[in-house]
């Protein structure tokens, strides 16, 4: 290599150099809280995707623990829900306690969110077609069994969690969350059901609530429940639903029940999960106090 | 080595799978959507950060173009405005367009954001400390001129950009907005104004609205204008200051103007933007339908 080939290459990297200080520089957003769980369930015989949302580590108390919400539909409103806790538990925001989120992922959402094996559909209806989508069904036992056995005892020894676990769903979400209340109410202290598809199986969960509530029964929990402006063909199954259970509720007396039920006349089925899940945190946590 | 050996080292590589096969496994959550920008900026004189979204692509209509939406306070509201873009433009729920999301990270908050040179605090009364937060201050202009002159077509050169820019911001971000609608009003088609600090340099935004928008002028711009209960001090200047430039705008008898102001009376300064930007997105794009 000659002097002259030398020196123009020190130039060519001096001007390389200097180029690449004035240029704009694309690197990828990371949200590092942010995992996926692949989890071999033994109770479900699948392995099941799970996505986990975690605050930030606090240096200032490291062995700082969490409630955690577990939360149906992951694919659909993790973003959202991480997003609304951290935001709500950020330091100068401060109304909820930050918390974890555990996203689960459907593989057979209509299996593993209803109570009951059936083939009646939204408007009363038996649906018999062979390739329905009300099929299969009534797995939400067994789901709630995973949740249970495998999902919780796993999250509960990886991460710093409190004994304070809330349970979130929207529509077949919905009806699990107010299933699971009535059926396991040692799992959750915490409900969140957003337009629950009471309509299931010739609203089989409303007659399973009127049964199960005893009148004056003490129910230590909190309920936030909610529906939007959602009929469908003039019908409004979800609204009319949603008032039987909020009127069983109210008309059992019930002691130790925080209860909120929410409309939302201007929001749709599919709208209504992001206003209706900002204002359940809020309401959950309406007298939590910074400790 | 012995056939033993290689046998004995089949078993444990059999056993080691065998074993991965049924472990759980933490992979990254990633958002592919989303990345860093670097940019070094001339007018600013400094690099700046700034964050992107987009929307996935749409492998059926790969020219699809997007409307933008420039964010102030990146850093803080850029994860909100993401995700409600997201979801409320997803297919299945389809009541805004998707668009893409600039989120501008600060480096001097109070210079960039603020229209004036200004030691006037909240209270009316000159903070005269020589570490002022307040200082220093009054560079909004310049601000704008750099996203007029670098950001903006650095985005529409780089991205797949509708001619249709949206400014949003809250507090000092929610005075810059206004502050450029009286200024620049070429810039941009909506403005998002969230809490805006309109008290500044004794309401210097306010007396140059006044000016600037003569009786029965047309005004063809979206202004979304809120403010939450966030009084200091049993002052409640936030308010008052929103309802002045409320009066300003509806007694100009504009034409053109699509506008609503929205008062958050259980919200803080520091909730509000939640809910805010959210029912910020659904009035601006009130009468929107997929093309």
């Amino acid at each position: 290599m000659t002097q002259t080939s030398r020196i123009s290459i020190f130039v060519m990297l001096f001007v390389l150099i200097a180029l690449n200080a004035t240029a704009q520089k694309i690197t990828p957003y990371l949200q590092s809280t942010k995992k996926i769980l692949t989890f071999p369930s033994k109770v479900l015989n699948e392995t099941r995707t799970i996505y986990i949302h975690c605050p930030k580590a606090d240096s200032t108390n490291p062995n700082k623990t969490y409630p955690v919400l577990y939360l149906m539909d992951g694919e659909s409103h993790f973003d959202m829900l991480s997003q609304y806790s951290d935001y709500l538990g950020r330091w100068d925001v401060n109304v909820i306690p930050q918390m974890i989120i555990v996203g689960i992922v459907n593989t057979k959402r209509t299996r593993d969110l209803t109570p009951t094996e059936s083939i009646i559909n939204y408007f009363g209806l038996p649906d018999t077609s062979k390739v329905s989508w009300m099929k299969p069904s009534g797995g939400n036992e067994r789901f709630l069994q995973f949740i249970r056995e495998e999902l919780m005892p796993y999250i509960n020894s990886h991460y710093k969690t409190e004994p304070h676990n809330i349970l979130a769903g929207h529509s077949f979400g919905g009806l699990a969350a107010v299933y699971c209340l009535f059926t396991h109410p040692e799992m959750f202290q915490m409900y969140i059901s957003v337009s629950p598809s009471l309509w299931w199986d010739r609203e089989y969960v409303l007659k399973l609530a009127d049964q199960k509530l005893k009148k004056g029964a003490v129910l230590n929990k909190t309920l936030f429940l909610s529906d939007a402006n959602e009929g469908v063909s003039d019908s409004s199954t979800f609204h009319t639903n949603v008032l039987k259970l909020d009127a069983i509720l109210k008309g059992k007396t019930l002691t130790g029940l925080n209860y909120q039920y929410n409309y939302y006349s201007h929001e749709t089925h599919m709208t209504e999960p992001l206003p209706a899940y900002y204002d359940a945190l809020r309401f959950i946590y309406k007298d939590w106090k910074n400790p």
